[in-house]
């Protein structure tokens, strides 16, 4: 499988696809058109998320503390358990695709 | 961090970096100039490898069953714990650049 290949034409929501994984970790591909956190809300998730930005731009809002990061191709984090996040922005011309590794804190 | 950059200018063999895990899941970055595997050698893994291909090109060669696999950017797949498997070829004059994910089976 490639990354990048495989996108519907048709994306009113982020796309999301476990690619792999066990009972402790999760391994998915998002794609983003242009989609981003609605006003106002905030991930705040039960596990720790590795994440890396394959393709596309993305801003990324972090809390405690307060960060917003503008990541490329290759710029990769890890968003600890809990920690508030929310996507503030995608590329709105260029699928954005990411893989993220969710993992148990 | 971004996965394309802080790359040694030397590289006499390959760089191996633990990024982001805990007792069940390790997340690495592994740079390649030219590397590959020993004449004769295979890995045989206890636990899964889930592995993308950022930059650069490679050749995986897996056994039972046998496959070649020419690796480009975004190519990413699971090798199952204890498939024999090995790098035959990576760009002689471009770093290849990998993200590896192993966890348990």
């Amino acid at each position: 499988m490639n990354l990048r290949q495989d996108i519907p034409a048709m994306l009113p929501e982020e796309l999301i696809q476990a690619l792999a994984g066990n009972a402790w970790v999760r391994i998915e591909r998002i794609v983003s058109r242009g989609h981003h956190s609605p006003e106002g809300f905030w991930y705040d998730q039960a596990e720790h998320e590795f994440v890396l930005l394959v393709q596309g731009a993305a801003e990324l809002e972090l809390a405690a503390p307060d960060e917003r990061l503008r990541l490329e191709p290759g710029d990769c984090l890890t968003i600890a358990a809990h920690r508030r996040h929310r996507v503030n922005w995608t590329h709105p011309e260029q699928d954005t695709i990411w893989l993220a590794v969710f993992f148990a804190q």
